[in-house]
């Protein structure tokens, strides 16, 4: 039995105990520096959300539920009750950040659930006891994330065409995540059982996830990927480069409906219509079985200053406008699969989802 | 009757007499200066071409034809004879420049077929007479593509659905033409008798002919653009944004198969999908009826650099490849409708091209 994949790299780290600091690899700044970005405040953690120093949905989960211990070490609660408003302000806060991917409400929610349960099961306990569990809990958090990423992995690498292209969107990825990634890690666990495929890297504009991030993370993982512009993805296709289209989500309603970064849904309409496999890959933390459909998923929309300039120089003439959705919906009929930790789902997505986590 | 819409600079200008300078409106520069490179050598007008200081199928077309002219201005024939070897001289090296817009070689063999009738028709006359001849010939495809946009504005807006969203890609507009444009001299024809719609505009990745220049250019004619991503098409058709798609060209084959900026594609597929008219705009110049289909159309494939990088600013790791393809096909069975200089064609499309092109 070989070594279990390790990412290159650390996306999230928490550095120290109970006062110690969120470490974020900062990655409005990669490729082209490999830095990291402390978190000492929740303000930090907000900051580092909403300006995308940390992103794709289950590391803004896992930085959101450090967020609530940052926020506890701030308010230096003297007692429980005092922690638990702490939590639900940090809780407050930090919800208000980006509004698509609904990893960040399950961790805070989790969160809220592991200091309720506390305070009722160790109502006399010192407060830092109840903090250490909340800790404790947060790295949970994380430690499951390393995990779910490889069990996707490991169900998913077999749906990979040996010899062919497979064609990803925005990143996915290690960066994405504590661990290997969802789309990203069903690749690197395909290559390491021995599969041989080209990686198609749509750039994703507005923010070049996939030229600035994927690219960068698959050269860390020894994977040569082969960059394209968002709109050459149906000349690649039509020439037969694409066996097969794998992205990750930021949201799952009950049918099936995914929202991700936008571009996915116009891929998905593109595989269809090629008759090429279209691969979602996701942790069950990214399910949101309160809402009927994905026309109920909040879209966030972005500042129009990212589609009218490209790294901070102006692109466009002075009075354009932009228009700048951040996520799109791709609809529940156009998925083949989708990868979870507990194991892949087939269409009819809502009947599969209902089975394996209906009971979540 | 009102002035026939003009635009308010001139993407393409002779200047002098027989030894004149070629005045080329810099796209390269564009929105950020607005600066004039003068081409006084074939060479110039090639690298011109070749690096898109002056881009978009008519007016390469035409710029060729005023380099024939700089060839004979260069080597200063002696004898009819030797101006006929230095015009095949010259057409020989511009037509290596690009390959896909088919108006290139359909101007350098206009000008060829008037140089050998001219010397057919006046064996004794002065050379100087000859190159007046072919002066006049490359300012007569000027002036025609002037009349032929004109004409395509005035039998396409009808097209134009009124109060809604009408979206394009790169540029096919005055910047693309001697005159107003072709795709964008319809929205401007529209606009002048009455409708009311809104402009979007992909910003079309690599090199942002639609956010560099369909952008700047629709400003100067008094419509305020609205900008988008290549990638968000697809969600902006399902919100209902959009009620035509409406492009150029750079060659059409005899079945309709349309070969246009990368994008176009993927863009074909998803109005099809969303039941959304799709447009070619293009002047005959565009129609290549030797050859049957598009998958004929030679597809030129630019540096990856452009791809892996954003006006000379890396994006993405060293080691990242690129993948490049400048153009790709669009079904026949795609599109809506065709608006020539002669009238609109409609599918079946192969049937329409040869019934109006069948005696070109």
């Amino acid at each position: 039995m070989t070594e279990p994949l390790q990412p290159p790299f650390h996306t999230i780290q928490w550095d120290g105990g109970l006062d110690g600091t969120l470490l974020l690899l900062d990655q409005r700044k990669l490729p082209a520096e490999v830095r990291f970005l402390p978190c000492r405040t929740v303000e930090d953690v907000m900051e580092a959300i909403r300006t995308l120093a940390v992103r794709g949905a289950p590391a803004i989960g896992i930085a959101a539920a450090f967020g609530i211990c940052i926020g506890l070490s701030q308010a230096k609660p003297a007692s429980i009750p005092q922690a638990l408003t702490a939590i639900e302000d940090a809780a407050v806060r930090l919800a208000s950040s980006r509004p698509t991917a609904v990893n960040l409400f399950w961790a805070l929610e989790r969160m809220e659930k592991a200091a309720r349960r506390f305070a009722e099961q160790n109502p006399t306990s010192d407060v830092r006891d109840f903090r250490r569990h909340l800790l404790q809990e947060a790295r949970s958090i994380l430690q499951e994330d390393i995990e779910t990423c490889r069990a996707i992995g490991e169900h998913g690498w077999t749906l990979i065409p040996d010899g062919g292209g497979v064609l990803t969107h925005c990143n996915a990825g290690a960066l994405a995540t504590a661990g290997i990634g969802t789309a990203l890690g069903i690749l690197y666990t395909a290559r390491r059982y021995g599969k041989e495929f080209t990686v198609y890297v749509d750039e994703t504009r507005p923010l070049l996830q996939g030229a600035r991030l994927t690219a960068w993370e698959l050269s860390q993982f020894g994977i040569r990927p082969t960059l394209i512009c968002d709109n050459m993805a149906a000349s690649l296709m039509k020439a037969g480069k694409i066996s097969a289209v794998l992205v990750g989500a930021d949201r799952i309603a009950a049918n099936g409906d995914t929202a991700n970064k936008i571009g996915t849904l116009g891929l998905s309409i593109l595989a269809a219509h090629f008759q090429i496999p279209f691969y979602v890959a996701a942790p069950t933390s990214t399910f949101d079985l309160s809402i009927p459909s994905g026309q109920f998923i909040p879209i966030e929309h972005r500042s129009p200053d990212e589609v009218c300039s490209f790294r901070n120089l102006r692109i466009a003439p002075p009075d354009a406008e932009g228009y700048n959705p951040a996520f799109d919906v791709t609809d529940a009929e156009r998925i083949s699969a989708v990868i979870t930790e507990k194991g892949i789902l087939r269409p009819p997505l809502e009947k599969a989802i209902r089975q394996m986590l209906g009971t979540k």
